[in-house]
């Protein structure tokens, strides 16, 4: 059975604050190198057949919000 | 500056009842073909150096939780 991989980000301009935390923590912890963090939404769906038209309707529909964030997706296997 | 994108998600022997349930909604919308749905994290660090074996530990310390978790990551760009 396809496997569907959806990335979902918020969108560059706005502010992750959630993301700002982890990487205040990484340098906290000694990971100086770590300049930024954004935290996204990886979601795996198994399906029984490929449509890209049908999988992006439902990135816009219910699994990303297109107002504050972008969505990608790949099918893998 | 070097981007590395660190993939966090549930063990599979774990259920996972947020996926779940988006797998039920997306059936509710007429979606069939969605047979499950799971949920993880996808972390985008934005670092000054790349050294693998300290961005392994930041998963292992931080960014997931190896007892219910597994990662992966991948430098880009």
């Amino acid at each position: 059975m396809p496997t569907v991989r959806v990335s979902v980000t918020l969108k560059p301009s706005l502010l992750d604050s959630a993301g700002r935390t982890v990487a205040g923590s990484l340098k906290h912890l000694g990971y100086e190198e770590v300049s930024d963090a954004r935290i996204g939404k990886l979601i795996t769906l198994q399906v029984e057949t490929v449509d890209e038209a049908r999988i992006r309707e439902m990135c816009q529909k219910l699994l990303a919000n297109p107002v504050i964030e972008d969505f990608s997706f790949e099918v893998v296997g």
